[in-house]
């Protein structure tokens, strides 16, 4: 089967039928030509975002096909939900070393199964081959206009708050087949809780890289301090567990600070939006919990400072670099 | 100098010193956020499109990096003239062996060089480490609404006409450091000429995978057959001397015909926007060849018939396949 006979297959023809499904309006014409074409909503700002994953890299060389698929539009969408955007639509640039159809199956039924969750249409894709297997996606989403959650927002007071609970997936690198498996091969973006949070939060991101790391990206953009509580942090009861049982292991606190792939949303919300946002995360049952505070900066260079018991504490390794 | 590093000195900076000199309305939200958010014009579609270049795959393994950033964006560019589109801005997606900057700096020189030339602007990006040097690039463009130009729209007695010379990259890869070098490492996307053919082309694809390949493309998508004129291929001076020189060889005439990466347009026109398209092509200076004809589909399976001085005429391959 050749290149296009292979993206037909998997891609072209599953994106078309879904396509007759969904009759989004918005697309004017999908998959299959040199461009796609789509049309803004009224008073809709399209937000755009594009994330790689190489294999060995931002997933273990032995991922089931299924995840590899699940987790690249994930990550993608992950960045929309950071911004408060709506997913729309995504384009798909995959390298492929072979034609290996098992292969190819799985992946685009993980693709399709989070596209479909999500209500997001494949409109567009590349297929190369390359020795190394490895996935670019662009996703759309839209933005009633002005209302993005930029990083640049935050204020002085405001309160830092996480999602869910953070070092999951970097405790599930560290041990294979653990009750966390899925949290690093499948992670859920937290689309619905960013979009509410449009008109509360103000600054957001998703901890890709490590929640210190990202932090450090709304620090700088808003020209602030932060302060972390690391007693605070949100740890799964996996994690909490060893903790316990040996609490002079930084292990898992490193976990949680550093590590990466968690794709938990971090954002900074003023006192008079505290309520608000503790309600809609119980309507919509998702764990939020406030870990420390924006500061006035201090001197010229930004700094997280990090703080157990109200004592200092040191990270060896702020978060994840591909270029350390 | 770690990943935040360089990215921010060799694209975020670079891109964020033109977004001030451009500032254009529409960018909302530039290189540096979860997603780079952005605003449709009034009467606007959005056209997007993505392509991915691996070394050694889609450029010979020694093309300087300054080549490579240009033929990068120049191939994604391509696809937007063929729909008739307006650059408007970029994201990169790149995996990277190393950091080494000598590299980075050529390549972000050649990237920049080309979007500076076309008025777009790189508004997202995604750097990895990768064993491979890959770039993919998504390329955003505005259509006027409901004047992209597909490959659908083809009518049976449409000319077919093409842009340029073919062959001239097919032939650079066979014999190095030819006068038509140029032709492989800085293919210049006929982004004008493309705009220019809306209300008058029924159907445009650019040339990537080569004439025949291609060509098929847009009689499948219109449900026609197709005859293309051999004879009539325009030739560069460079190609047309070999053919004089050794008549039987049949390489020129598969250079023209199932080579890639020309980036030329092919599109149909019906006989009453010839005079128009013709006269466009003078005041732009592109050279525009008429090399076939549109017909009517004679069975199910839509075919591309090859003429050579009325005889038919047979290719060995019709043009690269990723896959084949």
């Amino acid at each position: 089967m050749n290149e296009f006979g292979l993206i037909q297959r998997f891609f072209a023809e599953a994106a078309a039928s879904r396509m007759t499904v969904c009759t989004d309006a918005s697309v004017s014409l999908g998959i299959g030509d040199d461009c796609a074409v789509i049309t803004s909503p009224q008073g809709q700002q399209l937000a755009i975002s594009t994330d790689t994953l190489v294999a060995g890299r931002h997933f273990p060389i032995d991922t089931d096909a299924y995840s590899i698929g699940w987790k690249a539009v994930a990550v993608n969408l992950s960045d929309l939900a950071a911004m408060g955007a709506t997913p729309h639509s995504l384009l798909l640039a995959l390298s492929l070393p072979s034609v290996d159809e098992d292969f190819l199956r799985e992946f685009s039924r993980g693709l399709f199964a989070i596209c479909d969750q999500y209500g997001v249409q494949l409109i567009g894709g590349d297929t190369t081959r390359s020795p190394l297997l490895s996935i670019s996606i662009t996703v759309l989403g839209w933005l009633p206009t002005g209302q993005a959650i930029t990083r640049a927002g935050a204020q002085a007071g405001d309160l830092i708050m996480v999602t869910g609970t953070l070092g999951d997936a970097a405790y599930a690198l560290r041990h294979p087949h653990s009750p966390l498996q899925h949290r690093l091969d499948r992670p859920v973006p937290r689309v619905a809780f960013g979009q509410a949070l449009r008109g509360y939060a103000s600054a957001m991101l998703d901890i890709s890289d490590g929640l210190v790391q990202d932090l450090e990206h709304i620090a700088k953009a808003s020209a602030l301090d932060a302060v972390l509580n690391v007693e605070r942090l949100p740890l799964h009861a996996v994690l909490r567990r060893c903790f316990v049982d040996n609490p002079n292991s930084r292990a898992v606190l490193h976990d949680a600070l550093a590590g990466g792939d968690d794709y938990e949303l971090c954002f900074t919300v003023p006192e008079r939006s505290v309520a608000a946002v503790m309600a809609e995360a119980a309507r919509q049952q998702v764990q939020v919990t406030q870990i420390g505070q924006m500061l006035p900066r201090q001197s010229a260079k930004t700094q997280v400072q990090l703080r157990l018991h109200q004592q200092p504490f040191v990270l060896q390794q702020t978060g994840f670099q591909h270029f350390g």
